[in-house]
């Protein structure tokens, strides 16, 4: 099972506009994600102690307990295009949230990268269906998330690669920014609908 | 309280591209509505028995029981612009399903018609605020609806005269057409989720 996760604005936004290398989600897109940082779950994976136990909490730890491995844009990893720089290892700190092996897409190699806490980079670079295949085959029977950004999820969209879509509506109106489904119109069913207390969390099946 | 609802795709669309005449919705646009067709309360609205008792027609039935009044576009209304084609009478035959007075935006007068089983359509052409007051006085304690289309409701959102919007979510991506949120951004706040059967109902609080 290949699934995915997003925050969406209700005109259907992922990022903002304007997304550079200092804003990595644009003008306004914090506010997409602003919903998660106080939950104790949230703030577990990535070290934290605390946090609030909500509704969303238990999302957070329901679409995260399974997973076995996560597929991540080179974008989503950071250090900027072209050759790498070594020094850069993402934007997590020694011990980054994943916790699993994870196959991030690039057009350069490089030795992978071994972390504290569980998580492995593995840098990959014969497309995503390679990358896809390698986390399948470090997941076992636990699931593959396709962890962002939104271009690399619009791309195993559009190939069919993933079963399941879950979708975070939050109550915000970017206006302009990136679009999940710019050029792509996947058929989706809702399977399920969690409210939480300030956004609604909806998971679609992605129908063949 | 002055509310409104509209049908959205995933992508941000309440109609499909290429709206015209004979296709009012524009290219899709019909599937974002086909959750409501097969309800009970909505056939029992439009004169018609049968039909199902699902957790869509309770919403439906909520959403319509304490309306007072309706105010809609001179498009939702039909008949093409310019000066009135006296012949038309609207989309919805001899018994339309409002069973309100109906307060229709116009820029050319019209003697007002009235329609078997309460519904009373009015021409308005001194502009919004002045078809809301009006819409109001009709409605005394009950609800005022801003019924459509699209246009209008953007209107009466960017005026801030909008109390509460629903929000039925279609899973659906239309990839083109007329956008709710198009130029405006209300500040809105999440306040109840229905999960249907194939769509999810949001109501959103519109803030000042």
């Amino acid at each position: 099972m290949v699934m995915s996760q997003l925050s969406i604005s209700l005109d259907g936004y992922v990022a903002g506009p304007e997304q550079s290398l200092q804003d990595p989600l644009g003008r306004g897109g914090l506010q997409l994600h602003e919903w998660v940082f106080g939950l104790d779950t949230w703030r577990a994976q990535h070290g934290l102690t605390g946090g609030e136990r909500t509704i969303d909490a238990e999302v957070v730890d329901e679409m995260t307990r399974d997973i076995g491995a996560y597929v991540m844009g080179r974008r989503m990893f950071g250090g900027g295009g072209g050759d790498w720089d070594e020094a850069w290892q993402g934007w997590w700190g020694d011990e980054p949230p994943f916790r699993t092996p994870v196959f991030v897409l690039s057009h350069h190699p490089r030795t992978p990268l071994v972390m504290n806490g569980g998580t492995e980079f593995r840098f990959v670079t014969d497309g995503i269906e390679s990358a896809l295949r390698q986390a399948q085959g470090a997941a076992g029977e636990r699931q593959v998330a396709i962890a962002g950004g939104a271009s690399t999820v619009r791309q195993y969209l559009a190939a069919g690669l993933i079963d399941t879509l879950q979708l975070h509506l939050v109550p915000i109106i970017l206006g302009d920014g990136e679009r999940l489904f710019d050029g792509i119109a996947p058929c989706l069913e809702q399977v399920s609908v969690v409210a939480g207390p300030t956004v609604t969390h909806v998971t679609y099946r992605v129908l063949r």
